[in-house]
């Protein structure tokens, strides 16, 4: 499946922290680059994410926003 | 300032495209790994982003989906 | 590829609206239910999408809202 | 009350999951045509959502992606 | 319609800026406290936005990050 | 640090309530006009979110949405 979405970065889970509704999900995507994210607690079940799990993080493009000092 | 969003990515902006009310925005935020963001013509032009300039991608942690092969 | 976004619906292009950064693209994704969405014109182009086209409406779970009378 | 979100679907509660500060809620929107929302707790019982009672499913274009084999 | 997002704002469309899928919306909701909405240029056009037209900005809770300095 | 996200409000934390993995967190953001936001827990305890404390609520134009009666 290819998704609109433009941003997608393979990388690896490092960790996965249940919630009652969300789980907190943390994916190493190039070396000391990681991301955090929020999935519902049964979409983490379903893709069975756990830690050293070869995962993709996906972004939209209008949800990355940027900053400067 | 210091932001809830959970992702925060130092990079370099690679190039920016104008649109009539938004902006595409490519930023490298490390070796290889570029990320793509749309946000506002006027934004773009008040954070002065041009090709080369130093930016943080900033993403909240529930905008970011996982997927799995 | 599986994604943790909860709403996957398949359904058929209706319709393709360009504009300079975005496209909006309309897809039936059930008799009569129609889906509108607001992409890059870039990922319209990258994912061929045109009248007639078998695609799919993916949203995250945390996107949708609800309301009643 | 019109809203500027472009995809409203009328729709009936299938099922309402709470958590400590949000709420998993399904709708079907059409036969055999579910929609998943994750919405703050307290708008879940502002709204009364139960099984069975009618409620619409609200979308921005933005928020939804496209997706093909 | 009562709908689930938590922040709703009773404000005056103060400018509509149309592009050409999107168009941008500066509404006043307290006195001198403005908000900008980007929604598309058919739903701006559908609801009938001018200057001077009362209209509400809605946002999600998920969709407001909070910052210090 | 200055962020593309079109709306910034300075305003005051009026409550936060800590979840599982989120928290939601109310802030004044001018007379009369309070703010939801749903942020990780994380966050929250990272920034020093509680009752008294000054912050600023962010909102990307393209996640605010405008609705008439």
């Amino acid at each position: 499946m290819e998704i609109s979405a433009r941003n997608t970065f393979k990388g690896t889970v490092k960790k996965v922290v249940p919630g009652s509704v969300n789980s907190e999900v943390t994916l190493e995507v190039a070396p000391g680059v990681e991301m955090t994210a929020i999935i519902t607690k049964s979409s983490a079940e379903r893709l069975g994410l756990a830690e050293g799990k070869e995962a993709y993080a996906v972004v939209k493009a209008t949800d990355v926003m940027v900053a400067t000092d």
